[in-house]
Order: structure tokens, then sequence, then C-alpha cells
């Protein structure tokens, strides 16, 4: 991944000579909300620098110019480093794109760094479809801009239209609560990083209202061609699904979102219960004796039958995937038939002993506990 | 509700004259799956009368055909009853499908009832809309037979396309994980009753098989007039959404069932530790001294304000749903927003003291507890 970086530190110039203390005049509506929800989530207020993920788009373009509009009227007192990435999906567009928000954050006084990714190459590379091998580039590039910039946040400008059309794609293509329950507001950036990723227009902001803020600012945002791009289910899911929903239901975006945090908050419990699941059938192990092939680097630790057969259902194939996640270290390819095999393994012989995982993992039944073995 | 009863005991003289032992006829693919079901769902295999409820459409008339099949081959040794109500909202079409059902019965030498609703008159007496009133009528109907004939069981058709239907229609409402958790094959009829309505069909069966399985069986089916008016959501999900959404996924009808018992699932563990949580938060009260108000016949019950404060959002909001549920003995109009209400006196001073709920009734925060009193 090239990237390509331009600096300037126009927040340290602008506050040796401006008024110290908080301009009075009129704030916006978004921006209020902003910083409501900024709070909300405990981001930080002072003393850090957070990169801003802008593709161009009116949601990226909206949360930009509105943490602008709280650093300028000092009700944040951050740094600020801009992150675009061109996919290089879209030849001379995707170009343009970037000199545009170039031109943008520099009129801004905000620094930028452009980053340029070859996605084609990248999901020939790891069998991933388009929007993933993007997206996949994109948090590996915002990743590497907050570390290089030692910012301990990024945002983005999702909103709770992203959100609902997110919940609609699961949801047609079959999914447990989990993924019904949508993004997150904050999550960690990558699996492996301490870097957060926000999302503070998740919860509240509608794409309509990022459009008349930006509308309200004076400020263009680019149409990304891959919004209208009928091939890709996310956009079938924005121009057919939602508006038939919509004559169900006005305000099913509202809904779906609604939706999606109540599963998030069940989610919490579930997830608690099957760690601590989890740990109690994990316990025994202690007391029994190991054969020689348990103990090699290939098993990863074992986990009581009697106490997994004894619990609800919904905990226990939780305190199966995570189990199964952690000795892979992936999620990947795990899907609900193989738990269903594993837990087959729980009814004793008529259920058999081996069940397999995907990659040629598997897990045995043995003298009452269950063993994975990982390849 | 009119019933019009006829009986006949033809199970009885059939038995003095037909070999005792099971038939070795081949059966039916369709009559095999149901009787795999019924020993899943542990529905009674003998020596009891089971209701049947039969509209006329292909679902109910297949499950019909399904049940005699197996009780003709002896598979199941049961009473059956037909139970049949015409709702009164399509004159001579609702009169013809009774006779038609009777007919039925009659060709198959089955018991059955036929009762007369006034759902119009009913959905102005209670302001449901026309598709509850006729389910509450339905419902009421089924138990009046169901007790009379001494059935423990009413059997209703559902299938999983009416399973799929259930889920959007909650979803695009908008409706936390109960909703569109969907459905249960096995319920109590009503609150109050022991008689159990079972939907043998619902977690395997498609509407296409009910109407290949009737005409295997070489017999018509009725079609409901009301399954075609767009005024009701539930036919505008079917004719509309779903085939949108079998663009995207052409299982989606299976998807959506098997969410639905994922989220079943997630809602048992829930519901044990809300009804946990709700036995802590209420024991404390013992202890503590209750003034003249308190013990007024309208307070139903307290509950430690600490206690509901310390618990995950989603396990409170449960318990306080069923507390209030259990407390005006009914969860009729609470929504959301009240529940939410209720939440903000957990704060302290600055959630208020007092949170409304629809009817007059309300929640108090007093001395580290809340009160419920009903109106």
């Amino acid at each position: 991944m090239k990237m390509v970086e331009k600096k300037q530190s126009p927040e340290r110039e602008r506050k040796e000579w401006q008024a110290p203390r908080r301009a009075k005049r009129k704030w916006s509506e978004f921006a209020r909300r902003l910083l409501l929800e900024w709070k909300r989530l405990e981001l930080p207020m002072e003393q850090e620098r957070v990169v801003v993920a802008v593709s161009g788009g009116a949601d990226s373009v909206a949360l930009l110019m509105a943490v602008d509009e709280l650093l300028k009227d000092r009700r944040l007192a951050l740094e600020m480093t801009v992150a675009h990435l061109n996919h290089g999906l879209r030849g001379e567009a995707g170009r343009e794109d970037a000199r545009w928000v170039e031109g943008l954050a520099d009129s801004l006084k905000v620094e930028v760094v452009l980053g340029q990714a070859r996605v084609k190459e990248r999901a020939i590379r790891t069998s991933d479809n388009l929007e993933q091998a993007a997206r996949g580039a994109r948090y590996e590039f915002l990743a590497k801009v907050a570390e290089e910039r030692v910012a301990r946040v990024v945002l983005t400008g999702h909103t709770m239209d992203d959100q609902a059309e997110t919940v609609l794609l699961r949801l047609v293509r079959g999914s447990g609560a989990e993924g019904l329950s949508g993004m997150e507001a904050v999550r960690a950036l990558t699996t492996s990083s301490d870097i957060l990723l926000a999302r503070p227009l998740l919860s509240w902001a509608r794409r309509a209202e990022t459009e008349k803020y930006c509308r309200e600012r004076e400020v263009e945002f680019r149409a990304d061609a891959m919004n209208e791009d009928e091939r890709f289910a996310r956009v079938r899911v924005r121009r057919s699904l939602l508006p038939l929903m919509k004559s169900f239901n006005p305000r099913v975006v509202e809904s779906l979102s609604r939706m999606a945090e109540l599963l998030r908050e069940d989610g919490v419990v579930l997830k608690m219960a099957a760690a601590e699941l989890l740990e109690l059938a994990s316990e025994e192990e202690k007391a029994g004796s190991r054969s020689r092939s348990d103990a090699s680097a290939s098993v990863k630790g074992s986990l009581s039958v009697n106490i997994l057969a004894g619990a609800p259902v919904a905990v226990r194939r939780r305190a199966l995937r995570l189990w199964i996640t952690e000795g892979r270290g992936s999620l990947r390819r795990l899907e609900l038939v193989h738990l269903l095999g594993v837990e087959k393994l729980l009814a004793g012989e008529r259920g058999g002993r081996i069940a397999e995982l995907p990659g040629g993992s598997f897990v045995e039944r043995k003298r009452g506990r269950l063993y994975l073995h990982v390849k």
C-alpha cells in the first residue's frame, strides 16, 4: 500500500492567535448531536489525535465538517488527521476523489494522508469478494495511519441508514442474533490492535441529514459510482428492499437500528454467560490425566461433555464457538453446521466421536471430554 | 359464539373390524416427516383426543390428511376432532367453506365442530384490528372445543412460510428479539389454560409442500380471499417483500425460520436470567419496613433499585417487563418507551420519582425501591 503523506500543523498555529475561550456563535444542530454522542461513547475530548476516514461521500464529509466545527468552536481540543484510501477500482474517478478530499482538508487546514490500494489483486490473493477486499484494505490503511500518527481512535461516517442496510443484508443471508445486532458504535479497529474504530453518526444520523448538513456548510460531496452499482447486494438493499419496507413502516430504518441495539444488549449477556460456561467446562481438565496425544501442541485444551450437555443451547453454542475461535485463532468459515456437529458429540456414542471443522481441524470426544485438534 | 356440533365415533367402530396391526403399505413422505416432528415435540401418541383446526386452506387440510394417514396406519392411536370457525367476514363464501370442511371430515369419518363468530363486532368491541379480532375469536373457539371434547392439544397448520412472514411483519414493525423469534412450535393456547397449541408443520413444511401433499391425496383445498387482500400487511409481505428477499437468497424462508429458532433459544436464557434477577431484586422487601401506602392493595410488590441498576440492561429490561406484566395482569400497550421511563428512575433524583405506564398505572421510586401502583 502506497501512502502519500502531507503534513501541516494548523491547529497549533491557530491556537496562538485565536481567542482562548469557546466561541459564542450559534452552532449547528448536527455538530451539537455529534458532541452529545461523542460524550456518550466516551471518545477523547482533548490532548489526543484522531483519524477521520473520509471517502468524499456525504456521510464522511459531514463527519469531517462537524468535527472541524467542534474543534474550531473549542468544544473539542484534539488534533485531527484526515485519511483517504483510493481503492484503485475506479481509475481516474478514484484519483479525482483523492485530489478532492486533499483539497477539502487543505481548505480546512487539516492534515491529510492519502493511500493507494490494489483491491482487485487483494481480492484474488485472499479469495474475498470485492467488497470484503475493499474493506480489508481500508481498515489496514486506517490502522497504519493511526499507528504512525499515534492516534487511539479512527472515526468513520457510518449512519443509521448504513446500520439498517447491514442488518438487512445479514438478515437475507441468514444470520443469528450476532449478525442482526449490526455494527457497534465503538469497537477494536482490527483484532490485534488497541486502536478503536468509532462511528459517532451510527446511532442517530440519517443519510439525508448528512447531505443537509453538507449543504448548510456549503461544501460539496462526491457521489461514489459503487453506490449505484446494482451488482452489489448492499446497493440493492438500499434501492429496492428498504424502500419496500418503508411502505410498511415509514420509520423502518429507525426500527431496524433500535432492534440491532436491543440484540446487541442481549448479546452482551449471552457472551458473558458463554465465557463463564467455557471457564467452568475447562476447569476439570487439571484433575483429569492427559494422555500423550492430548499433550501435543495441536491439541488446544479440552471441555467437559457433562457440563456442556447441561447448559442451555444458546449459551453452549456461543461457548463452543468461542473455544474453537480461540483455538484456531480465527472464526473463518466456521458455520452453524460445524457447531451442530460438535454438539452432536455431546449425545455420546450415538453422536459419533469426531466432528470436522473447516480447514482440517477437528473436535474429538474422549473419556467425557471434548478435545480441539488444530491443523 | 354459536357452535354447531356433529358427532360420530368412527375411530371406535373401525377398530372393531380393522386389522389390529400397523398397515404395511407405503406411507407418504409428508406424513413421515409429520410423525418425526410429532415425536420431537413430544405430542401425545395414544389414548387421547386432539383437536385439528381446519380453515380449508392447503396447510390445514394437509395437516388433517396427514394426521388421518398416521391414524389409519396405526402410527398414532388418538381420537381426532376437526374444528372450523366461520369468522363471519365473507358471507356466503364463509358458509361454503364451513360446509366444505364438514364434508371433508365426514368423508374421513372424523368428528367435526363448526363455529360461527362475529369478528367485525368483536373488533369494534375490543378496539383490535380485524386480523387481531379474527385470531382472538379463533383461539377462543378452539379452546372451547378442546375443553368440551377433553383434548389437551390443539393442532394448527402453520408452515415455515407463515413463520417467515410473521418474523418479517414484526421486523418491519420494529421488534426486539422476542418478536423476531416468531411463533413457537408448542405453547399454551391461551394465557389461562392448560391446553397446548401445537404447530407440527412450522419448523419443516413449506406451503408448496402442503399443496403438493393435498394433490397427492387427491383432496381439494379452499383459497381464502383474505389471503389475496393487499390491505392486509401479511398479504403484502407474502406477495411483495418475501419474493424480493428471495432475489437475494433463494432460501430466505429457511434462513428466517432458522434465525427465529436461534433467537428463541437466546430468549430462553435471557428469560431465565430475568426471572432470577426479579427474585433477587424482590427479596430485600421483607427486610424493609412498609409504610401505610405501600401496603394498599394497589401496590404490587417492590424491587431493589441497587440490584436492578447493577444488572445488564437486556436482563433488567426483561425483568421489569415481567414484573409489570405480572402486576398489571397483562402486557397490553406496554412499550419500550415505558420501560425506558422506569429505567430512568434507577438513575436517582435526576431520573424523577414517577414513571407512568399505559392505563393509569405507574412505578414510584421511594427509599431505594421501585413500587408498582396498579390502577
